[in-house]
């Protein structure tokens, strides 16, 4: 069969045999006795790596958001997320539904952020009719923002904003490590500003499965019990750990290729005729772009008969690179999407 | 003491004798049994007047919204509520908190309504990342519209769409009385593209608590039950019902004075220098303003040294008329604001 | 229409005149800004009468129990309650489908308590395999324990314990008053080991609709947050609210004559042919009783052709008596019973 | 270090060695689209071995439990479990927690099965009172009635009265091979009369992690959906999927060397001087006894000095044999059991 050059998403990256070799040698035990040697080397590299006590494995994004905002806030609490975040667009409600939090969504900035004056004015007061605002969320790199790296800065301010208002700071970074290759700092120096972070695993990072929360040790606590109640908890989870201990020690830097390949990527887009896109806005491994016709879905098809898969919603359609993605398949894609929009 | 002139909320109003006498001589029984007549008859002319199969009196309009949304709508389901809507800002979330549902608030428009394609577009397609889109609820007086009545064509033509995408509609009509007064028409006409109606029977109609909601046979059986599980079952209810009764037959016509009230009001307010209003605007009995200096906090003291009361955040004020408040209250009210803010 | 004799529940009772008259004559204000006088007065009157700092006049019993156990307990909290509990068997789980919390029914010793053994034995180790607990619910008097009269010291026993691991104490006392009569003693003695009450101004005291929750400052402000959210907000409650002070003030000590009638009727059903009924037990106003053939459905019938209601099931049987019932009543309807079982 | 042989849990198996290599090979796809093709191998074939429509990986036994019992019953639906079942006891009360659901507890008989007679008077009738009873869940083997598998009569026998009564039918089936193991039977006549099942593979077979779920195609869709909720969608779940093939392929029939280590342990612990214990109880893997001292932890710590773990609470202990203990390891135990009690 004819090799496929998908672009969907990073969540499709196969791992790499290095990492395969490293799960197929882990030293394993039953995590939930907290004896699984390689999820607690894992836990502990990833806290370090992110600067905070402590880490727990999660299957997830999806899950480590949930347990971060369920060891956060109690029933009845209030939570301010984007209206184009992960959490409030593609999680199905979930902390809502399972957890009685009331999800309020804060219209994202272009750049994914919120400025302060929308944070507080959105902290309900003391009032039976409101429900009291305990979490900010944000999003880092901001998928729906045409995957933005979110800056120390701007994250500084968001977070100083919300605690001076007693909030606590979940960082959804599913794709933190992007933000740090792009703007060549550590990922620590992005995180240091919240209260918990969660970080995928796989994606860029390529690995099968798995992320990876990380706050001080009470949070860890907290997160831990909530990921047992969602059916989270792994017996030798080792398994898993070990792909992202290989991701944490040599995925990460590779990201700039994955960067590097999409503003190339986007450059070349934005020569076809047909393509509505801005080059520049294009930071990590993401491409939104529109067509002038809004035919998107058609063009996908027209691209997946060469070969090439897209994610397309109606008039908007998404690329992104990753580790199964090369400098040669950029050429490849660029040649076809001139020939299906010709 | 010196009689105040309350226009925080209608919802102060205290009932009139005859209302009063009513509640004294009503005929009583136990209506968990279903065995008190007059909670009987309110509920059979409730359902009535707007055009339902059957009604159930709930102990508040937040009750009758929350019930409402739990008989359409199970754990998980996504429900889509305006930005602006006494569901969304006013009842501390209580239909995710406690119900486990997922509320999407959309951006009212100016009116209080929605378009068609803001509805349509926030359906969430089949997909294990959204949850299932099964009810669009709209208000009727919408309050922080302005008290905006909003008119048959429009009911009908946002229930339309929801209902072509297999939605349930949920009318929080708790001042839809108003509406119907301000539009000159029945009740029932603007409740008729709706599935589920909840009506207040405090505010405006001068009861001193209760609502009931209307619907067919099958949603009140389901509203019956979450009525008992939120602990809103009552025993000899027909003495708020009687007062129900009595509203319903005596005390909807006179809204036309609270309107007439509003507008000379607002008129009047319209030339108090610093104050932003648009007296077009106020069609029921809820005026929202401004002033020029955003002192409205402090604009709120001054008034209540001269024995008037109103409603106060940050920058902005509203006043609402109601069956406490006479026609010769308004000039009252209309010299203080000019003296308050000279 | 001939006069029925109904002992289904003592909830059947209707308001007597005066009750009806203090109603009437309440003075009223919107309670949801905290300004009905005589909803404070209530309050105000009931945290007294029970020995707690603070009183929150609540809808129902139902209402009151889960309103206190949101606040005692927070999503995934562990609540023991007896397996014979109103709570448990009668509220259709709320506690745990609105509010999230995991209830584990005890067994209910005959006369309705728990044995400190029981209590110790349930309370989870920390594990994130098992919900923390945090609450131990008991109910006095015990309505399926045949109206049982829980005394200060067993009272106090259970609370001892259950403080001891941590646990808050909630007393559903429904029927408190009943118990403080039968011992003939203070309603506070029985409530005072108890971190919150829960009593109901219905029932045997005769008022229409409402029951009060008392406990510390604290809860109580907890409690209102919760009641808000229920839909419990109740405006010009003061009409509800003069029928419990003319209910706590008039009310209580002819209770004495409800347990006389029910200890009278007992004695008389327990010497006809077929009734299975230990009189010595009947102590308050609630008599269960069962019948040799199981034939209560079809006895509740023939005892309804002779305008006598009770509450049966299956094979068990309820006879309540109260404020309609008087002794010449008890005549009657022990003239029946023989009748209907001869 | 010296080797221990480590009794608590058939959680703590190591997967053998070709299991490993089949991980490593396993060819991957993205299960979030449908594409892992492992997964999807895994999935048919557990559906067919347990005589169902379709299959769901899924992260571990709770999730499953939970997936299956939020698809089966909506917010406020009544769940009958068994009180010593692992759903009420060791999963943190989820379905209460996160899914709204009301659970009530059997009282499971000693070979944990229920009598017809109590799943009937246990299905609430119609009753704003009471949750509508909408699932019964029974679990095979049972791990705290000792490990008893639970034969497909009985198993067909509770389904049906459940069926009866418009239930439907749960089996938590963690161990449900090793049922079939002590019967010699196919997994399929005892999953037959279930409605769902969800079946570990870890645990006995040895699998690092991970649960299947079966059930028809729609109660799969609907399990999806929720698995998505609870974060516990994976990508390249292949490299997992591919232990459970090896499983389902290999370590299903070993499971009767577990029995009969477990068997021989058993008898050899009975008659050691303090041990009670009836080893004709002892049917699967899982082995339950009692110190005529109640002295089971200090037992617990002696043994561990000789190079044994065992589970212990209080009075009660337990021993499970699996993959990783050996026919000689027994000897090794019991000569220690009777050193460590002398």
């Amino acid at each position: 069969m004819k090799r496929l050059i998908d672009l969907r998403s990073d969540t499709v990256t196969l791992p790499p045999d290095a990492m395969r070799r490293a799960m197929h040698e882990a030293e394993l035990g039953d995590d939930v006795y907290g004896e699984d040697p390689t999820v607690n080397a894992l836990q502990e590299k990833a806290a370090e790596r992110l600067g905070k006590q402590a880490g727990l494995l999660v299957t997830s994004g999806t899950q480590g958001n949930l347990a971060s905002l369920l060891s956060h806030a109690g029933r009845g609490d209030h939570v301010l997320v984007g209206h184009q975040s992960h959490i409030f667009k593609y999680e199905a409600g979930a902390a809502s539904v399972l957890g009685g939090l009331f999800l309020e969504p804060l219209t994202n900035r272009e750049d994914g952020t919120f400025g302060e004056e929308q944070i507080t004015a959105a902290v309900n007061p003391p009032d039976v009719h409101r429900a009291p605002t305990r979490v900010l969320a944000i999003e880092n790199t901001h998928n729906l923002a045409g995957g933005a790296p979110v800056d120390a800065k701007a994250t500084k301010r968001m977070a100083e904003t919300a605690h001076a208002h007693g909030l606590k700071v979940h960082l959804d970074g599913a794709r933190l490590f992007n933000a740090a290759v792009a703007f060549g700092t550590e990922a620590a120096a992005l995180a240091e500003p919240a209260d918990s972070v969660s970080v995928c695993l796989s994606k860029g990072l390529g690995c099968p499965l798995g992320s990876v929360v990380v706050g001080d040790d009470d949070f860890i606590g907290e997160a831990r019990r909530w990921r047992k109640m969602l059916g989270g908890g792994m017996r030798q989870a080792g398994v898993v750990a070990a792909a992202g201990i290989y991701a944490l020690d040599h995925m990460v830097d590779r990201l700039a290729e994955d960067h590097e390949n999409a503003r190339r990527l986007a450059y070349g887009l934005a020569e076809i005729q047909g393509i509505v896109l801005d080059p520049e806005a294009v930071r990590t491994n993401i491409i939104y772009f529109q067509t002038e016709q809004g035919i998107s879905l058609d063009l996908a098809k027209r691209l997946e008969k060469r070969g090439i898969l897209m994610d397309s919603e109606k008039t908007l359609a998404r690329l992104v690179t990753h580790d199964g993605i090369s400098s040669a398949d950029i050429d490849l894609v660029l040649l076809a999407f001139a020939e299906a929009l010709r």
